[in-house]
């Protein structure tokens, strides 16, 4: 296998935006070009992850009608990936193994998505067509519900007392504004205190308004390359060193919805090709959809032991300066999730971390970074070890 | 690059079925283990074409239930691919490439589409989302406009009194309607006259009834395999010897709607690929839609000059016992067309064909098959050929 180098990130910015899916990933492409000593010429393949371009625009096959758009030559194959909100990562993991193994040598991937043409409710509904849809969406449940009976069940398993894990819930959300406050193209640029946080409405019991990420309208997108006609044009280039991916399926078929084992079998697959562990990340991208999903992907990903990950955020463990800093994008709380382009943006922050480019949420010294994306309640999860 | 081995394909039947997209798809998947040497605990990974399932179904993020729900492990890394109608075709090629190259050993692939709880007219509205959003769904077209004017356009460039060419078209119909009835898997096993085709109602005007494929439910899949653990049973194994997949953008981007690009470009790369020209091929599973989808789709893969496939129907040329016997399952026309299934089950036939399995419909000493699938009006083409 080789190197896979990933010498372009562009990223547009998250929240509202009047432009279609199409649009924004062409603008996080060309960014992505920009400065990457790639031309859009030497473009070998494109894939995009996407989720609802369908019912968000009236749109299938947008691969192909972005290559076209984007002035690709029509020789290039051009593919959409969906795998509810790990549609992008989901697609780098692919298009790195295509690189990786000498298929292409120059490859376009990110992601794109238009959520709030809908609104939440109608895209909250809307979005439960990622749980099971026979053994789930009947019973009416929708992520927020799915999300609350975990944190029930962390609180439980774990015995600690609700008061607490919901104060320990409300610092990830502060911790994520405190960073999304640092980050131009994030959705939310505002702090919150955790008094604001607890004084939220109740979305699903005991999740807040606070502690639910927003539906935001973005893209991201990667240039990945290897090959002899490949330079790196740093001393130090950013590679994309190792990828995991697995598979679970309903929430009828997890032993323990606080651990998923998706998530356990895929960190271990990117680890075990990046040859790393756990204490060799420097940086973490992790899918906070909600803010116990964030604890318990901390713990999955092997920062904590189980029942650990939550007290770690009240010590300050997974902030800026702490041990493991996580989601210093502010994450999907306040970045933003454009769901089929929520993977990509997080590969786009580690890429910027790993090249020192991140300004006042810079993790000093960062070479080693890991995205970890989760697609369905805990269908697919998706991870990617980045390195310099 | 390694050879690439089909040990196993399966498919359900085509028609109206009860069962979910889900269910279909791991019905056709067990069918290809079987017999094929392969278990499968030993699938590596999962790729799975479909189109609308959130709109039939409220189903996203499929392919991880599937992988569970068939008892795959949670190592297996399991994708959704789109690309309208050539979702599965652009699955297997991608299946292809990641199994030539090393980096998986059995893969399982192929494609699912429950079409028919919509009912036709609202599948062909929904099913125009394949069309660009922005500059062609506003004109209020779907398939069958495009499509009746790709005819004008054709009768035009090549001087066909339109009367001629729909008594052409008619033939395509009962041809692929005559394959159909000795395919105990088709949609519509009936044969049809020149007569009953010419008496049906009107569609988009030079279409009638009978020059329109149906909407069906139905699923297919492949196992692909290669690497030194593995060892064909047979003496002669069908291999899928090249891959092709090129993309064009919407209409109003092409030059020369009767001639698609993209067709061009992708099996071009397919041919080379395999070694082969267009002389080499037996037998041809093309995306015949429409009539005059397949009489397009003949000169695009080179079989015929342009201008020339219209009267090579007449000629018998495409008939089981022709030069270059097309659509032996009874294509889209007959077989029927569960989008995303639709190359999967383009890729049974011919693999079918090449062992000899085919029955009253077998081409005889088929060798060398190739598959042809179009997704959107002109936006994606991929292409497969298959040896042995």
């Amino acid at each position: 296998m080789r190197k896979v180098y990933v010498p372009g990130a562009g990223m547009t910015p998250f929240g509202v935006s009047g432009k279609t899916s199409m649009e924004m990933f062409a603008e996080a492409s060309f960014a992505a070009c920009e400065g990457s000593g790639i031309d859009p010429k030497e473009i070998q393949a494109l894939f995009v992850g996407n989720v609802l371009g369908d019912f968000e625009e009236g749109q299938i096959n947008m691969a192909a009608f972005l290559a076209a758009e984007m002035g690709l030559s029509p020789e290039v194959p051009a593919v959409r990936i969906e795998n509810a909100c790990a549609s992008s990562t989901v697609a780098i993991r692919n298009a790195a193994l295509l690189v990786a193994s000498g298929v292409y040598d120059v490859v376009l991937v990110g992601g794109t998505e238009r959520t709030t043409v809908m609104g939440t409710p109608l895209a909250t509904r809307t979005f439960a067509m990622g749980s099971h849809c026979r053994y789930e969406e009947p019973s009416g449940i929708t992520f927020p519900g799915i999300f609350g009976m975990a944190a029930h069940l962390y609180a439980d398993r774990y015995s600690i007392p609700l008061e607490t894990l919901k104060r320990q819930m409300a610092l990830v959300a502060v911790k994520n504004h405190r960073n999304g406050a640092r980050n131009p193209l994030a959705h939310f640029r505002k702090e919150i205190t955790v008094e604001t946080m607890l004084g939220s409405f109740m979305v699903s019991d005991p999740l807040q308004l606070y502690d639910c990420c927003p539906f935001s309208d973005g893209a991201a997108a990667l240039i990945l390359a290897a090959g002899a006609r490949f330079r790196p044009r740093e001393r130090k280039p950013v590679i994309l060193s190792g990828v995991g991916q697995a598979s679970a399926g309903s929430m009828c078929l997890q032993k323990d919805v606080t651990r998923s084992r998706a998530r356990e079998a895929s960190v271990r697959q990117a680890y075990r090709m990046a040859g790393i562990g756990p204490d060799d990340v420097d940086v973490c991208e992790l899918h906070d959809c909600f803010t116990i999903a964030e604890i318990l992907a901390t713990e999955g990903l092997g920062f904590f032991e189980p029942g650990k990950g939550a007290v770690a955020v009240e010590n300050g463990d997974t902030s800026l300066n702490g041990r493991i800093p996580v989601n210093p994008s502010g994450g999907l709380k306040a970045k933003g999730h454009p769901i089929g382009a929520t993977g990509a943006a997080q590969a786009y922050e580690i890429v910027r971390q790993l090249r020192g480019e991140c300004g006042d949420r810079q993790v000093e010294g960062a070479t080693v970074g890991l995205v970890d994306t989760l697609g369905g309640e805990f269908g697919t999860v998706c991870n990617l070890v980045f390195s310099r």
